[in-house]
């Protein structure tokens, strides 16, 4: 049997890399990463090239016809691409209908949210998921919660904060919220899984590695590490002014990506602790399948197990490059 | 067991009435009809009140807490609004959320498409269905193909031209493009059914009485009355400058109301016949579940019975105060 063409848009990203590890790992792909012409020169691009991979160079911007030419024969199309930027990739659907790519996977690996204001990144993939059912592309969209790596909070000693992003030490609402967690690392490995399963053609999936409240994870924590947390409180109401503060500070300055990075962050609190949107409960009724019970045989990784693995100095922070 | 308690707006309209008089025949429901005040005494009006049945009088842009004082106790609300009034629901929608009514079942009733241009008439649903997801309202989406009853030629005697609203005797891109139909009278009933059913809920399910090309329909009717159609052709590109001149002449007359049902007819024959939204495929790409296979034991009217129907004068016709 061949082996499925996948078109990588990403690799060298924070969840790209984690699907491209994934599919090398399985072997039963043949990989081609898209990198922007502008990235050629990159170390992490050289390292790709390094592994023997096939690299082609172009912009999302491109036309559909210079993109169609580099489809031809690919299986499978997957973007990762940087949040933000979701809402470039429309000449590269088309270029995707034209060339009869069998499935496209959008930017998504987020958490489930119902569409319409509540979460501007949402509404962005939306958006593209349109441009995709108006072609009749085959798809699948996968949403995997939130990452464990940027889920836990920071603790006194310090061991953590070489890894942690932003450190969770603000309990929303009592911290009763329950929300799916993952591990990056499973993010590719579930996808390589996905797209090569008719059953998740033209559906939206989940899946997740843990469902935990913020007081689950700091008792996790607080148990793993024998230290006891510094944590304060923040109510709906606490949410909600830090969610106006930062959609002022990004109309007064909308090129400034830390406010940005703040604004999107504020949306995700209200959607995972005020909102409670990032549950299988909620994913279901917006019409997601279960993952976890296409592919019951997979292991994720759990949480706790991700604390030892923090606690060990194993863990790598995500968007090094980023500071909030 | 106590019996479902349905609020129905729109029982006197087209689509609703066929749903009020299901309920009734169904004889397990206990319904509410919410009529406009300013239609508190047409005569329609008063034939439900002559039934006994529950009539409330008011505005669906009444205020949230007074729509929600009427929605005390009821266990679904649908709405069969006339379909250029979409969007005026939100009110109601946070109504039904706050009375914590277990099913909401927006105006639907139409052709599965695709969000995102295609038709003006679906996107304003969509916008509905982001309103209900917004709140976790349980809902159901119901979308039925097109109607029998606006899918017939008329034939050369003019012995169907009682009933016809469009004659359909132009056939776009040659008449093969399969379409979702169903009898206006099969909407109430698989309505019924679809509501007093745990596995519809918060799922989009599509049902349809038959599936025909335009080609399939003229050769029924020719056999049926042995008469001759007069049929012109019609293609791509004639639908697609249609499209364009009523896309003008709404622009240039928005308050024309024959101008808008044109214009909604010609989006109607791109995503029939052009695009080929309305069949299962594309039902089940976009999500949808089959409700044929939920109720395998419902038997929807096919469209031949339809023109025996229309042949012996007991159809009547859509709409009787609109000519196009």
């Amino acid at each position: 049997m061949s082996k499925q063409t996948v078109f990588l848009v990403g690799a060298t990203g924070e969840t790209g890399e984690s699907i491209l590890r994934a599919l090398l790992d399985d072997g039963s792909f043949e990989v081609t990463c898209f990198i922007r012409t502008a990235s050629a020169h990159k170390p992490s691009v050289q390292r790709l090239k390094d592994k023997g991979l096939k690299v082609v160079f172009g912009e999302l911007s491109d036309s559909t016809e210079n993109l169609a030419n580099l489809l031809v024969g690919i299986d499978t199309v997957i973007l990762s691409i940087f949040a933000f930027d979701v809402g470039v990739e429309a000449s590269l659907i088309q270029a995707a209908s034209m060339a009869r790519v069998k499935r496209f996977v959008p930017c998504g690996f987020g958490t489930p949210c119902p569409r319409g204001g509540v979460m501007a990144l949402r509404d962005l993939k939306e958006v593209v998921h349109d441009q995709i059912f108006t072609l009749h592309l085959g798809y699948t969209i996968i949403d995997v919660g939130y990452w464990y790596e940027i889920s836990s909070p920071r603790v006194p000693s310090g061991k953590f904060d070489y890894a942690i992003m932003v450190p969770r030490n603000k309990v929303i609402e009592g911290g009763t919220a329950p929300n799916m967690l993952i591990a990056k690392k499973d993010v590719g490995a579930i996808t390589a899984r996905i797209i090569k399963d008719d059953r998740t053609l033209n559906k939206r999936v989940y899946v997740c590695g843990d469902i935990l409240t913020q007081n689950e994870i700091n008792s996790i924590v607080e148990e793993k590490t024998g230290e006891k947390l510094e944590l304060t409180n923040e109510t709906t109401a606490d949410v909600r002014k830090d969610l106006d503060q930062m959609n002022r500070a990004v109309q007064d300055d909308p090129s400034n990506l830390a406010h940005k990075y703040r604004l999107s962050n504020a949306q995700y609190n209200l959607s995972k602790y005020v909102r409670i949107d990032n549950t299988p409960e909620i994913a279901e009724y917006l019409g997601y399948i279960d993952g976890r019970k296409l592919f019951p045989d997979y292991v994720f990784q759990k949480f706790s197990d991700f604390v030892n693995d923090l606690a060990a100095g194993r863990v790598q922070r995500p968007y090094p490059h980023v500071s909030l």
